[in-house]
């Protein structure tokens, strides 16, 4: 048994409350157990320079966590340098859901997903992916209601999960204190086809035992499915 | 009438949900209208160093908001400079806070008071003050619930209100809409005791009248009135 | 009777010495007791991006201390940061400056007030205020006088004095000495009017006794006539 | 056949030169194809702080490009940012090259790997942790001639190598020009047991069909036993 | 003739007014013709770590032109760079003026000699290293009076003055009128015994040719020779 | 005799190996002893604002460390700002190359000259220079041979080397232990016609005999005529 008693291949509990902000053309609060994320999508009728008269579109991502999301206060990503961490994971999240984007049909506008972590009790950057689609769907979904673009330009439902091994077993959806005790620590981003985005999975000290990357990988396609279920909900009032 | 329908010495609804947050030692969400800001409040065991060995606390406070709590996206207080205003209204909440705390009864800690705004909708560094004040009073409780202070460290009950002076009528608590088009702004700090911490009033564009000045005031003692209430009502349930 | 001699109503030795520097459009040296302000003020054939093609110029203000300006030498104001304290006063220093101002007898040009604090004896915000005008000015007569534009852009006198209270007395244009002790600490700018144009009062580590406004206003009023009177004679030499 | 006329799970000629420096305690140039890149390990008497007093030491990496190792000039990670991805590449480097180590051999002192790429054609993360590997081993075979440490506090060989999916083939060991046509791309770190150190596997800008993933790794493990033997002909005349 | 009708070995009007900044324990107001900079120098009781428990001093200094002192404004040195031609002015400036002092005699302490460029009409680098020794003589003799060191620790008398090829001719004292339209351009730092501290001398587009050198030098003696006189007289009233 | 078995008037060994880079327009690699320098030269199709629509190019030039370049590990010029020693390093290179090329021959294109220090042992100033005018006329003899210009934009061949005064002798080209121990330190840029481009000597710590100058200029003149015979040996397989 986990020390919260859940099951090894068993999530947290999650929500995903939509348009929680008045502003954004899409919004959601993503909860996964204690950790929540607050994601915001946010069109912009402009392009980086490398897209200009390309006719594509560009999504991007910031990340950021409140300086007391955490157990004990860290200091703000402000002054000269954004810390390492916060620049590789708001990489992975633009990364991951330009994959769920089709640009032609976006047209050269430019998606920013923020996603802002209110509470950090693991998995942040999986709850960010997650319920970024579902910020990026929703302001998807204003601009087709709009009349700004004609086809919905999602092309992948996309979602993230952390499966990691503590204590010699390959456990789903890791919190804080289980992440902070992985002997193996991955984070899988999927499709709702079951098909990969992208696989980040290191050795947290140690190696990788060659047969835990089969068993992780099951471990993801299982909770993925049950995260696509959480977001098709979260949008059921709210389709293109 | 204000275009909301409010009287001219209304306040929007203010609602405050204490422990919002589960790892500071204080927190707080206030809601002003449509305006949300998140408070916590981080004891710290050191002090800055020109405190050091003077036996004297002190308190510092951050402001941020999250780059779509505004109509439109405006970018992160990250790289080189944090703006201006940001500078000025952190360096406002700050001073005006540690007029609450009496730093002999602290003893030689700090206390970080975070003000994260997540919907901007006017008056968002008064919202600031006044949830900030019951975020500190939250994490002084702390410090003598669990015994590492013995007497309330805090001598005054602080709170904020902006007045102002629209379409030729002075009004209290301006929302967006209204603080846009203000011929006159203004931001008062007070005590519980109708006392004055910091007045900041200035003409946007033109010049103050002689009389508006007690006619804010007035309405700013009003207004502080009933924030001082609602702040009681936030911590009822813990006093120290 | 206060530590220098004056009264409590009594501003120190004032001076204003237009046209200290051989270059700038306006400029002048102000002096009030040892504290020595450089002002100049820069006319520029462009406006800042958000004023572009709206017929309307602008003023801008920032504001320095050399580094042995004072008692014991600071850094200079270089590196990542500006420290938040001269972000506060240059932002009070341009808001204020622009009320004096017709932008649309300006024209699209930018005027940028440059005040270097020579010495620094208490009052330097104050001083940049007052003599940041008279080189304003002095500027605007040389766009007039070369005939780049055709009606005086100025349509208020300014000028700033600080106010504040010192061991329980009430007094006008605080020394550095005044000014470190002072319980409420205040900086009034006015109109040669007598209008307001903005306030900023603190209790410095208390409150301030509600009667207390009123008084200190009342010196402001006083000291800001004489002010102005020294302003005139400075100009009386270079009328539009 | 691929545009080099390699084969799919060939790898470019791999040279290793060790002692490239004068000065560095552990140095090599490492040649994959064109690709080249310097690595020194630098060993200093400190730890970063959160290392102080453990009784363990540390490895960090830093990754750099000349402006002129691609095919047009890029600016120098001056500045006040370095790119994001040299801050994700450097620490991949420091992260896995870590698992190599057994701290507590090496005491409270610090090796520092410089990686910096000379000339680039794809691949220079991977050559950067192949020949960080070989500096980091030269360092520790001098400390122990040197007598600081008396056992080798190397406990894995590591190497890395990128395989990826070009045209629907998955091939070994991608060239600039393969890289940049990539379907999917994946970096492999791995000991010399086969164990595997880190994954890093994405879609570029498509998904990665589920059966890839194990082809890939077969491909890894063929091209890191053959790394293995190139880094041990380039420290036989240094063992330990 | 030149175009202020100078003679080709004359310099400008120099004058040197001692004690021009109340709190410094140094300073004076030099003047070359048009160009003034305020010099201080300012005593601290510690050294920069590579001085630590060596008993000697340390000389410092920084330089900086505020932004109207040219004949258009330019931006002030904040923000995230120094500009390059501060750096290596106030590099030369600090060298130089070291080599004037006993650092054993000064014993572990800094100081720091600030040049504040007030208005710039050539030859500012010249004057600050002439003004910043004599601010340099008074701290010192401070220090000597004050009985904190007791003796002399300024071991040379240096100055420096500027030399340049100008339509063909080697002239003396460039104003920023020749500076700007100089073939050659030179400046020559020395003792009042006639040795070189240091000579920087650059085809300014082309070459020097070989005899310029000689030539340039005779005037650079001259010069230095009258400026050493303005030196004493400045400091007559105030010898250590 | 010097510690390395040197006369007073001979380089080190020095070697120029060009196109050592294989996408730089220009490049080599210089030995001068044991430091190592890489210079590159880059092609840009614009050139600096204040070039624009003049019909001139602009050759600019960067200089770098690898941080283990030198004995000890040092810091990356990244983070806020370059040091000091950089900046003058990287402006002399650039301006004395300049002095080498007719802007109008070459027409609106820029140059960019890198020198990055592989190995650091004294010289890399000079070698820089000496080995950035190969880079040079590398990229130049390209844009003649792709009949982008026309006619060599080369007007001087330029070659540095540093002299000095150790042990009150004057030598040639110091290696790193002379230059630490050197009383006069001078670097020397020529043409190939023995005409001056810059002289910067200054003495270290100490000043500089009269009769040095003329003595360091002419051991200058001799090490310059060598080194511009090795320049000539490195490009004569691709002279324009």
């Amino acid at each position: 048994m986990r020390h919260s008693g859940r099951q090894i291949d068993e999530l947290r509990n999650v929500s995903i409350q939509p348009h929680c902000n008045p502003f954004a053309e899409g919004s959601c609060l993503i909860k996964c157990g204690n950790t929540q994320v607050i994601c915001t999508a946010s069109v912009e009728d402009f392009v980086p320079f490398f897209r200009r008269r390309t006719g594509l579109g560009w999504v991007t991502a910031e990340y950021s966590m409140l300086p007391r999301s955490t157990h004990t206060r860290s200091r703000r990503d402000r002054g000269a340098n954004v810390s390492g961490r916060t620049v590789e994971i708001q990489r992975l999240i633009g990364r991951t859901l330009r994959t769920a984007i089709d640009f032609a049909q976006l047209g050269e506008r430019q998606i920013v997903v923020d996603c802002d972590v209110i509470v950090a009790d693991g998995g942040t950057r999986c709850a960010s992916i997650t319920g970024g689609w579902v910020a990026l769907q929703l302001a998807v979904n204003k601009l087709l209601k709009s009349r700004v673009i004609y086809k919905n330009a999602i092309i992948h439902q996309i979602m993230a999960v952390s499966c990691g091994r503590v204590k010699n077993r390959n456990v789903l959806d890791l919190d804080y204190e289980e992440d902070s005790n992985a002997e193996v620590d991955g984070n899988f981003v999927m499709t709702s086809n079951n098909d990969l985005v992208e696989i980040q999975c290191s050795g947290e000290g140690g190696t990788i035992p060659q047969d835990a990357v089969g068993d992780l990988l099951r471990l993801a396609f299982k909770g993925s499915q049950e995260l696509a279920q959480i977001q098709n909900e979260a949008l059921q009032n709210d389709r293109p």
